[in-house]
């Protein structure tokens, strides 16, 4: 399940979602507050059958945290790049000791859904599969820019 | 009422606590961690009578947040100093429009119980003359250190 | 009151004028600067019977401070950003010990006013009221913009 | 598979190891450096029959990165403070899309190992329980540091 | 003149006081807190005869801006290191444009006394050759040093 | 004499000369880079005859403190922003104890200007009643603006 | 030989191409990423001839230290510019201590090709003649654009 | 030969010379002060038959980059830790286009003299053997330690 902490870090999720429509794997989305909506963010975690939570929030970005409190799924947390792009990096990172959340980088939602592929993967032999061609089109796509730069 | 994230941020709230016995408010201490108990967090800020809040955390300082996500009652975030200290600090400072946090500087307990003071001085005359003389005291001591310098 | 270090804070000002238009509290407001016009600053914070001081300002933003100074009523400072950021945040947050300034985070003129709203509600059963139907509107929002991206 | 990008990366690695010992985690640990073993990250990497890799190391930590480069398994990294703390929080944190790294707090070992035995307890009953068990365990903490506070 | 924020500011201050013994500057030294006591850094600045104001302060620093609003002689800021540094460091530097501060490096109380020196030797023709003394010492030392070094 | 460390710093530079052309003070301006150009950074400071350098650089911005290195006179640095900005300051303001340099904030050419007037000024009564017409003017402008926003 | 660790990063390695050409220095270019084609890094690096790498990459920016932990050949790294910028800047400077890289500033192909040119200029006189040109064409251009501005 | 802004960074000296003795490189060590013994500095480098400039100064670090405008020959700088760390470090690093000085890390004497020799090594047959076995005897070690750690 990818949650939003706004309707404005859209943009990061649909790199996620494309992602994973690439990769074959479901997913739900949703728009949930940690500090608007505290109570929606708790229901949505506690209802949810989702093997994996990936939360999306800028600023004081509270959201990765307060659904890894409220569940022992993993948790993929994506800060949103804003005026000072630390205050999110930094909020989603520094969890305590006994709650884990893993971050990836500023805005990057292609990776929180690599990672979370990656996840699966480990017992779907389909998702694995697809992981191994995406990543052979990322390297034939190093060398064809290569390629094309060499010659001018 | 003050609240800790963790045990460890008792140092910065003792120096609330002397602040408010010395200016005869009323406090009431706890630990809740927005992370480890975010149940009890809402049970705390649902169930409590406080006109105020201080919450005291450090690392991806949630629970200012967390708290102000319950309740329309005035928060104020301590960010409590570790590594970074700059995760603290904006975790606290960097709150979505809509749920306010009013911050203090880091580590500072004292002001963070000044800054309640001054609230409830606003309608309590008793409170509002012990802030007078706190204030007082502070000028005569700047006084009395600069003459201790001046004749060295 | 809401006081401006400078004109070009007006933006950021504004945010928090809306807010109190919405949930009907009064205020004026003024240009003070804490290093052009001291005098001004110590003046109008000295002959106001404002319950609230918002202090808005960016760079070496001692306006919040010095306010804070002349006064034991609440003082709630806003950084506002520029070419570096943190000058601003740091100028506000850290206080000395001893005379607090509630900041909230870069440019949130809109947090300032929820935040004065919410001490004035601590007495004010009518800011109360709205503070709450200001805050049920944004969860409707919420629930609203998840709604409009599920079903695309 | 822990890996260590050198031997003074040590006390951060017995925090996980002490997490999995704790869940019955198996795991088996080792020290290769990015930059002064190349040949051997892969080796370890290619050889491994492990289900995720945690990756723990400072200053240019390009280790989690490389062994990212390797596999397809999720790879956890772990910043290891220094003299600057952010050239290992940034080195972990900002991968290009495409090779995704899950990165946990500065010198946090402990929520690496909670995070790499929550991934597992998604097909793993009895690490599953053990999680539950681990999380009431902090609950009940946090509640009795409050009381004790409280108490004095 | 030199002031201080605070007591705790003394040991930078010691720095600038033994430039001046040493190169006969007078100086008078005082405590005055832009924050505790607003009207006495008025009071001192508006009275004093002094040519030039050095202000040493830490934290959220405003004590030299707080001096150039009240006058037209040069103020030097010197920031004082504490748990973040940048804070003592933008509030001095980042004055906005009309009311300038010369601001020196973190602790470097000799520094502003040299500037100083520097200023008044521009009309003083005994200040400036003892600053050329002070500075031939400075180069002697570092040839001496590195005689030291090299014949190890 | 203001000297620029490159051809592109002209824009900061005019905010000085602004500043002189209004207030009555002479000046000379050259562009010389202390890496590009060191032995003419060295003659022209050698050979002036100026009483203030104002020294005007980005990036690694050694020109101020090279300047200070061959001259004893009052030398101030004015940081230009770039893609950093911390570099340029903090190249500045660090300068070892011994050789000073007052600098004053990011692009803030207008308060070079001003501090080298209010430093001529202590001797120069015309450039000091100038100083307290410009502080005037800006004060007015602040009252002005002010009544402006009320009457909106 | 030069190496990008992506097609976004030409911009900033055709400035070193630029400076390649103007010295006559032969140069190879390609693009080889240290994350997406580990492999390829490593066979470039070991089947080259070259006699100085430049690794110019962004982000986690492992691309330089990976090269220079399969050669003994000098590696030059460049920084490239991005969100945070100084995760690009750490992650090529802060090597562990034996395995070097000689970083240059952020975006700066230009000197990383003279730093190169400096190095091969050591045993070839030709390029050492072509590297004094430059740095007197630089020179030329800062006097003339100081005539420009003074003659305004 | 190794140049040093002060008697305080020959801690960061010494790794350096250490490893020139391991690897038989010749070197000639002095203290020069890019700030208070400009002189020396140009001096020393234009006299100087040295091949590569190696330059280890903390704060505003201009020494790597004041010999970087006295030569064509490669200068490598090594930033000193203190009180902020990033004024040395972003001093060195950020060089205008033109004037290359090659950075290594924070502190990191080692890599400097390492660097030199790999750059010496491209002609020297006997460095660059010495270098293979140094590198050979890196990775023996982090085997050696591996065993040590995975045999408790």
């Amino acid at each position: 399940m990818i949650i939003l902490g706004s309707e404005t870090d859209m943009e990061v999720a649909e790199k996620a979602m494309s992602v994973f429509d690439l990769l074959g794997v479901d997913y739900e989305i949703n728009i949930a507050s940690a500090h608007r909506t505290p109570e929606r963010v708790k229901k949505l975690v506690k209802d949810s059958k989702a093997k994996i939570f990936i939360a999306i929030a800028g600023l004081s970005a509270a959201l990765p945290g307060v659904i890894a409190s409220y569940t022992l799924k993993p948790v993929i947390g994506v800060p949103v790049s804003g005026k000072l792009n630390i205050d999110a990096v930094f909020s989603i990172l520094q969890m305590p000791p006994g709650v884990p959340v893993g971050a990836v980088g500023l805005d990057n939602g292609q990776n929180a859904a690599l990672f979370a592929a990656e996840i699966l993967a480990i017992k779907n032999k389909k998702i694995d599969r697809k992981l191994m061609e995406y990543r052979k089109r990322m390297k034939d796509k190093v060398i064809a820019d290569s390629k094309k730069i060499s010659s001018n």
